[in-house]
């Protein structure tokens, strides 16, 4: 028996975290054990790595940076995800490959391929059941970021142009695999997102 | 103009680091600038990383190890070494992808071509001109780690089995890329090795 990995894609702002709080809701109610995680940062290890990435004040190597994230993702996996899912849970996870290519590719200097593979290199092949990609337009997105009061961290703080080309490297990566992706608009009421998540995932529990 | 990169590899107590400070002594005294080295931990970001790998309490990952030494070559490659190999400087640095291929590699679960891809890729494919390979017996090897009265860290703790397998990997490496390595028997005296790290080097700078 194995369990579903569900990920929630998309820019700074779209509403990851409260769609991925309502499908915890949702699931729990129908008896599932839920492990909700987040990338980078899911582990005691990971926590580390994301405090070099996102607050070190010099340069960091593109590279660097790519295989920081990667490294978090490999302990990750291992750690978290791949005991979760072996058990049966259901593993909600805030951010995961496609986000390396679409920030760490497309958003920066390096070949998306490569990113690619290096993740899955990293996670050892693991691919998510559903990855939900929220999206939303850089307008709407940028006034949600600027109604939150919390600090900018890096990534938050790179200009719109540079959100522009993330959101079109996610649009991209799920026009390759429609399977596995949902692409919802994230400026749809949160109700209405949730309901097209459900759908998503009921599916795939059968 | 472009200066010279010279790795020196081998087993913990096998002398490296005094090899590395007679190396850097003789060049000194030609008028070479030298910039001495390490990894891992030889930027700030390096520091960071590796008090992860080497002291963290848990279980690491295999994956997110290699990832990790792989995230600080890539930052140490790209912000210590290239600069100054671009002015001119000569490069001693204590440990490069041969000591991930050989640990990572031979000496634990992941496959040897897999970590060099990685750290090629880290590396951005930069090669040294030299590698100095401090060969040293088991035996003598484990008399020298016990002399030293600092505590093991975690990669020293390893059996005595893990070192003959670091130990094999590393001659393999060195038979396969004869042009770039200097195998030198580390049982001999300091300054008979240091005569012949001297020889090599001279004949690379013509």
């Amino acid at each position: 028996m194995t369990g579903l990995f569900v990920t929630f894609e998309g820019g700074d702002g779209v509403g990851k975290s409260t769609q991925a709080a309502l499908l915890e809701q949702w699931l729990r109610s129908r008896g599932e054990e839920v492990v909700r995680t987040r990338e980078p940062g899911g582990t005691e290890v990971g926590q580390r790595i994301r405090e070099i990435v996102l607050h070190h004040r010099g340069h960091i190597d593109p590279r660097a940076e790519a295989l920081l994230y990667a490294a978090d993702r490999a302990h990750h996996v291992a750690s978290v995800v791949r005991p979760a899912l072996a058990r049966g849970a259901m593993v909600i996870q805030d951010r995961y490959l496609d986000s390396s290519v679409a920030y760490q590719g497309a958003g920066r200097v390096l070949d998306a391929d490569q990113i690619r593979d290096l993740s899955l290199w990293a996670a050892d092949g693991l691919l998510p059941d559903v990855t939900v990609l929220l999206d939303l337009d850089e307008v709407s997105a940028r006034r949600r970021r600027d109604a939150d009061d919390k600090p900018f961290d890096r990534l938050e703080a790179e200009t719109d142009d540079f959100h522009a080309r993330v959101r079109a490297a996610f649009l991209a990566l799920a026009e390759a695999e429609p399977e596995r992706f949902l692409v919802v608009d994230a400026a749809q009421p949160v109700e209405q997102i949730a309901a097209l998540v459900q759908a998503r995932v009921a599916e795939r529990l059968g």
